[in-house]
């Protein structure tokens, strides 16, 4: 069985080498991954979107974990959601948002005490909460027995909001080439009949979205939707991100969308 | 079995590749465990904190490799240390120092020829003589079929001078959230039969050390025994090193003792 | 059977994690090891220099997976290696090419539909050719059942130009301790019967190569012919890196040649 763990911890600290231990010792049979620990501290948008790039390559049955969890301590819910192929163990606080792009699910709130009966408030979430509940669904343990079901509202775009037709689309990623990933998705357009009648980020302004990097002029900028179905600011053969001198936290995407016809 | 890897190499020149080669090379039946190769260059202080937030999470049995080694070529020993449940693997000059406040241990010089009877002066220690001493542990040979037992010392804390009332403690690290750890452990104070009348650092006085970073004024700084019992400075849901604009490795912390009554 | 990873994609979008995925879904009894991610951006050579650093101290039989990859969807083929122990996967661009100072190898020409038939122009080289076909061989597929012999040109030297006695020599990697390391290797000149007159680098010139980063100075730089025959400009106990300012992108060393008597 498959652990994969994904973090903000780096790894100098040890903090991930602690979660791997526990991972190690309660699933002895498992192969832990490591996906990355270089999510920028608290970023949750990029771990949603970073989750969205590698979940499905793995084997069915296996456990993603994600700590990414600035509000430990805090009322957020400790998670599980179950997929046909999957199961995603971590906080509730936005890292599984754009999951609904992708798969149906269903959840369970995790019951400390069934995973950790010492738990208490010192407790280092990542490594005494959400690697033995990720250890537990790889041993076999079924959520229902360390979870209660949640009922799931109507999944919907956190990141975005689309009322109306002007929209200030915030930046989920810059990805490690320098293309800029914005939060608008396909999917919402299709859903509220609307298309793109343009858009613009600082002097760039465009109202033909591309299906390829290679339609614009080498060091030219694009708008694209991306593999992912994500729109996505570019530069040809070139990082937008230095061309754009983008401040991803800050800053956001315009778009001006149409009615269908 | 297992064994676990931290080094101060990064990972883009291919040295931790070859040691893990070496490690798979010599141990088929090991997992071998990344924790961290982002320790900076040489920093042993900071290795040696680092090891403390790991090293009991693994199962017993584990082998633990640290490779952080300004020394190479000079007089310093390379070692085994034997816990109840652990083999640490690494060189003698300080990266295990503070394990002297978590468990009790045994040592053992390596014995270089025993080890890899090619070994020379232009040998990679960490490749040629470090991973295959752990590679054997963790094939199940003996501490004393390749090392020499050594009369231990009794442990004393070296990062920290505790001669008199007044002190200028080092800080061992700045971890990824900023909060910063001096090298001065709550078990020093007990067995001098001490304790803190006041802390400072920069424009920074307390006498309180707390004991929840809950304790203090969002944004505001404190000074607090933290889950390893060393003294830390930390700012409340902020980062430390950016508030303090701390530097590590000029900077110390000043501790004022009193004697208990 | 073990499958070895570098690449330059980082970690943090999680492109390696989705390869890891494929590795583990295609090949599951194979053991995964990263070699880094942190390869700079499309830097063939420093990726070239690093697989030299750690490709034989792995087992016998072990696949070694290289994705630094500025050409994908040009011209440039998707390659397999094969000497007495090793297989490689990667393409062909360059960075398979200082494996000729080390081995004799065998040129496979992968064919992209025998790997994956649903191959597209859209498709992401790393995840859905290389990592496939690295899975295929640590099965046990034979390279002729998934690619076409090319009957390999006789290996030369590609990063450096050697004709006349002075030669400007590349820099193939700024390591993580700050050792220049140039494209120079010593089977070139021992093939062309020369040897070095002298070595200049901005303000620094030696007729001297040593052996030993102990032969010169604390502090002061040298030339020496490193451990894998390249030569190399060091400060003792020091960054040459830093030393020098270096810019490896954009900077040379003077090389120059006397023919032997």
């Amino acid at each position: 069985m498959i652990i994969t763990f994904m973090s903000d911890f780096g790894t100098e600290d040890g903090y991930t080498g602690s979660v791997k231990g526990v991972l190690l010792n309660l699933a002895p049979q498992a192969t832990v991954v490591d996906i990355t620990h270089a999510i920028p501290p608290f970023d949750i948008k990029r771990a949603a979107y970073t989750l969205l790039n590698y979940f499905n390559s793995f084997p069915s049955g296996t456990v993603h974990l994600i700590v990414v969890d600035p509000g430990v301590g805090s009322q957020r819910k400790p998670l599980i959601l179950q997929t046909d192929d999957y199961f995603f163990v971590g906080p509730d606080n936005g890292i599984f948002d754009l999951l609904q792009y992708r798969e149906k699910y269903k959840i369970w709130r995790i019951l400390e005490k069934k995973v950790n009966p010492k738990i208490d408030s010192a407790t280092f979430h990542g490594r005494d909460l959400f690697a033995p509940a990720a250890a537990m669904l790889a041993n076999g343990v079924s959520p229902q027995t360390i979870g209660k079901k949640e009922t799931a509202a109507n999944p919907k775009p956190t990141f975005v909001s689309l009322s109306g037709n002007r929209c200030n689309v915030p930046i989920l990623a810059v990805d490690h080439f320098g293309n800029i990933i914005t939060a608008l998705h396909r999917n919402d357009l299709n859903r509220l009949q609307k298309s793109i009648k343009w858009v613009a980020f600082k002097n760039f302004k465009t109202d033909h979205i591309q299906k390829y990097y290679a339609e614009a002029q080498k060091g030219e900028p694009l708008a694209l939707w991306n593999s992912l179905d994500f729109l996505e600011i570019a530069v040809r053969e070139a990082s937008a991100a230095r061309y754009f001198k983008v401040n991803a936290q800050k800053e956001s995407v315009t778009v001006e969308l149409k009615d269908h016809i």
